[in-house]
């Protein structure tokens, strides 16, 4: 994939700006699992997502997890760049959850180049008005759906992401990803089993009723 | 208060820019209890607080408030003009929580003003960052925070805030900055007077001792 098409505004920047950006992306290949991002201090640039699967995630001071959201292929994560945005006051950890290669943007010559340039500067503003508009909707689910709806939805993302029916995940990751605690999962699969919606094994679950999962998630 | 003080990147805006938005902004005395902005289509302008104090804060779809954050004096409304901002999608309302005096400039041209300008951008991308750093803040609290300790860190900033210790407050109120329901705080507030720390009255909460509760809200 080209940098250029990372940016929709591309053909707004200088040629001089567009030569910066096109030298000074790093390729990486990530086998899946590694950390690329972790708290506040950790400022390793912008990173393109080519192919994989990221995740970002918040952890509590006893080490319960919550997903923030997750980025795919074409998606560009800011907070691995926090230091170059100022006023970003949160610890997030982003993860490869698949094997995945990316291109890495160092945040010092970035930030002089939204400095520089208008177009770049609200295009990052429109990227984390995306990001924010993401976390205030998990916000609203956290507070005011009830858990069943939220693990519905949850599992049939995961059939998505995947392309399968029958999703490898323990109780544990799922807890994980929707933080909570894996006694709460492990009950709500139960229930959700019994009600003919899933069906479970040992480190799968396997959806059996997506129209009724679906109904739920509404 | 001058408009330029609202705006520390002033000095690097260009003679026209800057006579534009002392130009263009309205001032406006807005009694308490005035809903200034609510929802998604709704896009008034940037408001620069002049004094009094707004509220922002989101409603489910069961009529349940909780508050995202405050705006006291000097500070700049964001969501006012979502419309200016791609990529919002939630739904804010704010309103006036004492009386209060504002300017407003008005979206399109502050659109316009923040494509030219790149400190602008930039300057917005910074209080959009402020915004979303409370906003992780408050789930975070959510998630992880026992409501105990959420109450009596709300207690403290509102004396802060009020410059009293006798609260004029009901507990539905309380219960709708927190997004709780009314018989939760009750229930709370009540083992808050057996322990010592507050006295109970119709429509009042007196703060009886305030260390105690600054242990508990930490």
């Amino acid at each position: 994939m080209k940098i250029s098409e990372y940016f929709p505004i591309w053909d707004q920047l200088t040629a001089e700006q567009q030569k910066w950006l096109k030298q000074s992306a790093v390729y990486r290949e990530l086998p899946k699992g590694t950390v690329i991002h972790s708290g506040e201090l950790d400022c390793l640039g912008m990173i393109l997502v080519e192919h994989g699967r990221l995740r970002a995630y918040m952890i509590s001071d006893e080490g319960r997890e919550i997903t923030i959201y997750r980025l795919l292929e074409r998606d560009i994560c800011l907070f691995s760049a926090s230091c170059m945005l100022k006023n970003i006051q949160f610890e997030i950890t982003v993860e490869t959850e698949t094997d995945a290669a990316v291109r890495i943007i160092p945040p010092a010559g970035f930030k002089r180049l939204m400095e520089e340039s208008a177009p770049m500067a609200n295009y990052v503003n429109q990227l984390m008005a995306g990001r924010f508009s993401e976390v205030v909707w998990l916000m609203e689910q956290i507070m005011w759906k009830s858990f069943d709806s939220r693990l519905a939805a949850f599992l049939l993302e995961e059939c998505m992401l995947e392309e399968t029916e029958v999703l490898k995940i323990t109780h544990e990751k799922i807890a994980d990803h929707l933080g909570t605690a894996r006694e709460v999962v492990t009950r709500m699969l139960r229930y959700f089993q019994g009600e003919g919606m899933v069906r479970l094994s040992r480190g799968t679950v396997e959806i059996l009723d997506e129209k009724k999962l679906g109904q739920l998630a509404k």
